[in-house]
This record gives structure tokens, C-alpha cells and sequence, in this order.
């Protein structure tokens, strides 16, 4: 029921991601009278999926503890997550409302043991494809431990989504050389050194202009200056997009120029659409959600359905679970051996 | 000397200045045998300044500590900000080391009476102009009163730098819905409603993407959160054109719709070029110290040493103290109102 347009979106977006990916099976959630009518012109999504009519939509403009209060049990938000809770579903993707989404998961799915807060990763294009930065806004500030929770999150997200055996990740600080950083961002970097994991290699400190050149695989920061980070690179992203424009109508010999060069211009178009590499993971939930953008259009909650399936199928939740553990298993080890040290 | 191509940009960069405000004298500070050749090179520069030759020249690797041991008194950047301490200059500009500027800016001007740290001051390029964004890198961390400290600053020097009278100031936060975002802006926000200031107008929270919209005139953070977000943009914007260029050679009838569209895709460039609105501005000392960037071109440098001349013109300073006393006025007015109610 979620995003800018809601079923007419989001059901012929599935239908593209069964196309890729026949064997996938969906359970579909909302309300019966805007769903049924947009899935009855999908033939092959009906026959590949079971519709849930739901008594109640949350709206995008719902405060996250109305949507609790009214949505709680029956809404089809609501719904679809506790399918994931039992069983019923491998994953829930979403193009709602962010806050409420958030709110429902950490109520219905419950975070991880180990993991303090869940954060939300995003997938980030850049110069060598993508990276995964995390966290674009579930938590405002964050110590060493967060970050590092951060770390192990998204480095088994990396392994699940980009099918690579040892991802590098990056922790997000600033240059000035009079100030080296946070405290923080200082503490995780030299805990995460040290626990030396064999699941991602650490490259140490990266800054804003790193993001776009996909330095690393992982971008690890909290989530106020992620959200930040991510409205600022969209927004310079439609800045320029707004300049080219105006700049290829000015003269006659630019219009001319740009039809002849419209084949580069759409691709770059392409290249610089978020709807491309959509999909805001929540991690560290005993269960995986996945946030489509609000905006999406159909090729862009595919993508976002596309996240899933490969974050369901590449077992994340488990990836997550055996880096945990062997951090924590590390860690004490590292502890035990500086108390044998001292107590000499 | 400072900057990655020391007085080969710095010296013509002064000299076409020059051309434009024939009124402004110039010190020009540095070692002889690099500056005096080029300077040389321009007769009217020469006759329009006085060269200080000087010992050291801190290096851009220096460590602020290092080039506070090796370089205070002597070096060209020391004496260079000595002088506007002194009163021999109005504005000092370099396009050296962030740190060290900063370190020997603070050791030698000291900060403002009722400022508790200085601020970095970045021009931001927007659809609707120019927007100056604060702190950039300063400082790491700000409580509310320091976010107003840069609120009153900053819209100092938007009137100094746009020469309008009342300008739009935002508080930079994020748009999540569970989250109302940190505690420090929503406090800063409230205190700035309430002293209802006649030099700017209270615009309320922006979110990342509203810096490339330009939604206000001065946007205002904590450093690291400014740092990352402009370090953000410049990748972004370099990004885009690294796509842009790829996709504009990959076939025959794209190189050609380029040549015809050149005229445009140079002013595309300009509008995209960071030099063109090059100058961080130190806020906050006793006395106006302006950052060009390090990798500034020729024209690139002239643009920081023009905001230098707009802040010393249009008297930032003064502005600057009056704003400060004037909320401390209406504070204490509100404070004691607020005792007269409790009290009754």
C-alpha cells in the first residue's frame, strides 16, 4: 500500500522481479479493493502469489506511534512483517512510511542478540559500482560499540549482496588535520583492528569524497551523519541533473548536440537514478525488512524486491549471526589476554 | 605559499583581483626566492604591494603542533595572520594547511568575546545562488549554544557576503519521522524562535538535500556533520562528471552531439566547479582569516581573495559583535521574564 503511488507501483514492480525470478513466491498485503484490481492484470504475479486483504493502510504521513496504535495486528504493514516473524516470509519489503516501518520491525521482529540498535543501510552507486553505508538515519548518535555493530552488519550485508568472500570496509571521519575525528570513530577503528576479523578487511578511515569513489565496500557511520550524507549527495546529484539540463536548452547548437548525444545522456541517466539501486536495509532485527524508497517507480521497487530476494538467499540473518559471535568470541580472548598481561 | 602550487597560483590569482578592485593594497608574504620571480612577472602587482620575505613556510603536511613549534613569529603564514593583528591588514588569505591556518589563527587572534570556538565557513553553490554552510571542520561536536553562536556568524556574514538585510538561516537535521533528530538542534532552534532576531530570518530544520536547492541562505551544523556533507557534494559532483564524460565518448554520434553542445558543457563546468566559489572563511577570531582551497586554480585563489575583500568591505566583524550582543541582551531579557513569571 506504501510509497508515492501505492499499489499501482508496487504490484506491477513485483511482477518484474517474478520475470527475473520465477521461482520466487509472494504474499501481497493491502487492502482489498486498491490491490485486487492492479493484480488481476498480473496473470502470472496471481497464479505466483497469495493476496492477504488487510482492514487497514498506514499512511506515509503517520506518526510512528499512531501507526503502532492504529496498525498494530491489522494493518498490512504490520502483517507483512509478522510474516517474516513466522515464517511465512523469507523477507518484507516495503515502500511505506520509514518511521512507522521502523517502529512496527523493532516491535514484531525484535533486534538481534548482541545488537543494541538496528540501523538502516543503504546501497550507494559509485565510480566501481556500489557500497553499503550504514546507518542513513535509524539511530542519531552512536559509541565505539554501535559502530561495530555497524561494522559486522554490514560487512555480512556486502557478502550476501555483492557475493564477494571478504569486503572491505571503512569507517567515516573527517580530514582537518587539526582534529582527528571523533572519540568514538577513533575507539571502534582500534577495536576493529584489533579483533583482526577474517570476514572483511579493514581499511581504516575513509571521508565524504570516498562514498562516490566506492573506496570501500562499507561505509560505517552514524545514522545523523548518513542521512545527511545520503539527502546530499541526491540533492547535488539533481542539482547538476537541473544544470545540464538548462545548460543542453540554452542555444540551438546545444539542442542539436543533445539529440545526437540522447543514447549517452539516457545512460547517464540511468547511472545517476536512485530508483536504480534502491532498497534502505534494516539490519540487526531477527528478521530481514527491506525499505523501498517512497518515490520508487516500477523498475525501482523491483530493485528493492530484487535486494531482498538476494539478502534471503544469501542467508544475511545468519551471516550477521556467525560475525557476531566471532567478534564477541574475539574480543573476550583479547580481554582475557591483557588480563593475563596485567595480573603478571 | 601555500596551497598545491604555492606562488604560481597564488601570485597571479592576487594579480587578477587586482585587476578587478584596483583600490586594494596587498602583503605578500613569503619566501624570496619562490615569490620574487613572479612577482615580477606583474608590474602592477608590484606596484600595488609590499612582498614581506620571510623565513619559514609552514608545509601542507605539517602537523598544526609542528607548524606552531617550527613556524610561529617567522613563518609567511604567521606573520601573514600577525598582520591582521596587527592592523596592517584587514583580511588575511591562504590557500596552506587547514590545520595550521586554524591553530595559529586561534593561538594569534584569539577568539571573539562570547564565542567559545571558531567555525569554518564554506560558500556552497546552489540552484538558487550561493548558500554558506558552518561549521565545515572546525570543530567536532557543538551543543546548542554553539550551533547559535554559528547561526548569529553565519547570517553576519551572509549580509556581509550577499548584501541582503535579513537573511534565511536553517538548521541542518534529519527527516526521518521516528526521529525528531539531535537534541542540541532541537534545543539551538528553540532558543533562536525565541530571541526572534531583526538580522535573519529563523527558516527552521533543512535536510541535506536542501543545501544543493539552496532553501536558505546559511545553513548551520556541527563540524563533522558539515565536513562529511561537503566532502559529500564535491565526490558527487565529481562523480557525475566522470559519468558524464564516459558516457559522452563511448560512441561516435555522442562525440558529436559533445562538439556541438561544447559551449554548454562549459558552462555546465563553470556551474560545477568548486573554484569558482572558493574561500572558507574563519568565523569567530578576532580578525577575518579565509581558507582557499588547496588545490585552487589561478582564478580559483582570486575568488577566495574577493570574498577575503567583501568580508574586510563590508565590515563582518562589527556585524558579527552586534548580532552577538544583541542576543545576549534579548537572552537575558527572556531569562529575566521568565524569573518574573516563575516568581509570581
Amino acid at each position: 500500500m506504501g510509497g508515492d503511488h501505492g499499489p499501482e507501483v508496487v504490484v506491477p514492480g513485483v511482477a518484474k522481479t517474478l520475470e527475473r525470478h520465477p521461482e520466487i513466491r509472494f504474499l501481497l498485503f493491502g487492502l482489498e479493493e486498491s490491490c485486487a484490481p492492479v493484480i488481476a492484470r498480473y496473470p502470472a504475479l496471481r497464479e505466483a502469489s497469495t493476496f492477504i486483504p488487510c482492514e487497514v493502510a498506514v499512511r506515509m504521513d503517520d506518526k510512528p506511534s499512531q501507526a503502532l496504535r492504529q496498525g498494530r495486528y491489522k494493518s498490512s504493514m504490520w502483517r507483512a512483517i509478522d510474516a517474516v516473524k513466522t515464517g511465512d516470509a523469507d523477507v518484507c519489503v516495503s515502500a511505506g512510511n520509514t518511521g512507522a516501518l521502523m517502529a512496527m520491525s523493532k516491535f514484531c521482529l525484535r533486534t538481534m542478540a548482541n545488537i543494541e540498535r538496528p540501523a538502516i543501510a543503504a546501497i550507494w552507486p559509485t565510480l566501481r559500482g556500489e557500497s553499503i553505508v550504514l546507518d542513513v538515519g535509524a539511530t542519531v548518535g552512536a559509541d565505539a560499540q554501535l559502530l561495530i555493530d555497524f561494522t559486522m552488519m554490514g560487512a555480512a550485508m556486502a557478502r550476501a549482496l555483492f557475493e564477494v568472500e571478504k569486503p572491505t570496509v571503512g569507517l567515516l571521519n573527517i580530514g582537518v588535520e587539526e582534529i582527528k575525528g571523533q572519540e568514538e570513530v577513533k575507539e571502534a577503528g582500534r577495536l576493529i583492528r584489533e579483533a583482526a576479523m577474517p570476514s572483511f578487511e579493514y581499511y581504516g578511515f575513509v571521508e565524504g569524497d570516498d562514498l562516490g569513489k566506492g573506496t570501500v565496500d562499507v561505509v560505517v557511520t552514524e545514522g545523523f551523519v548518513g542521512n545527511v550524507a545520503l539527502k546530499t549527495a541526491e540533492g547535488t546529484a539533481r542539482q547538476i541533473a537541473q544544470y545540464l539540463r538548462a545548460a543542453m536548452s540554452r542555444t540551438l547548437l546545444a539542442r542539436i548536440g543533445y539529440i545526437l548525444a540522447k543514447g549517452a545522456f539516457d545512460r547517464l541517466r540511468e547511472k545517476m537514478d536512485p530508483g536504480k539501486v534502491n532498497g534502505g536495509v534494516f539490519l540487526g532485527l531477527n528478521g530481514i525488512v527491506i525499505k523501498s524508497h517512497g518515490g520508487a517507480d516500477i523498475e525501482g521497487f523491483a530493485a528493492a524486491v530484487d535486494v531482498g530476494y538476494d539478502m534471503a538467499r544469501n542467508g544475511l540473518k545468519a551471516k550477521i549471526e556467525q560475525d557476531l559471535n566471532l567478534y564477541h568470541k574475539r574480543r573476550s580472548a583479547i580481554a582475557l589476554a591483557s588480563d593475563d598481561v596485567s595480573s603478571n
